[in-house]
């Protein structure tokens, strides 16, 4: 499935969050990022975002699309990641 | 359509963003908005967002999806903006 994941962390934990997000995810802007994963992929990401959040204070939305061709994507300026430097 | 529009946009721009964004779609979290929008008050939304931006630095994504039942969505820890104040 394709996904779009989005984090709202406090300032101490961003760091260790991206880091853990860019094993799985393109970043592409921000606390956002978007991917190709499967279910027990991201249920491994998940698992281990959990101990690095304050499920108190913390948030992650993740939107899943069973297939990227059902999302369309526009970007308006600049791209701050270039997917193409990972293909 | 339904959409979810992240921005990256310069510390002296965001509060214009945000509060312009808020006139089209729901706030979800940080710079992230979702909502029910028609072709043409996204295209009014982004001719006015671009108005705002800086085109060499900040940056505008927006994921379209023709259905929201196309589009699951999962929030783990705290829900930022419970959608439910609006409805």
């Amino acid at each position: 499935m394709y996904i779009i994941l989005v984090y709202d962390v406090g300032e101490k934990r961003v760091a260790k969050m991206l880091r853990l997000c860019r094993q799985y995810l393109n970043w592409i802007q921000n606390s956002v990022f978007e991917g190709e994963i499967t279910d027990s992929k991201l249920k491994e990401l998940l698992h281990k975002a959990k101990k690095i959040m304050d499920r108190q204070e913390d948030s992650i939305i993740v939107f899943k699309s069973r297939e990227q061709k059902w999302l369309e994507k526009d970007i308006i300026g600049q791209e701050k990641n270039k997917l193409d430097t990972f293909l």
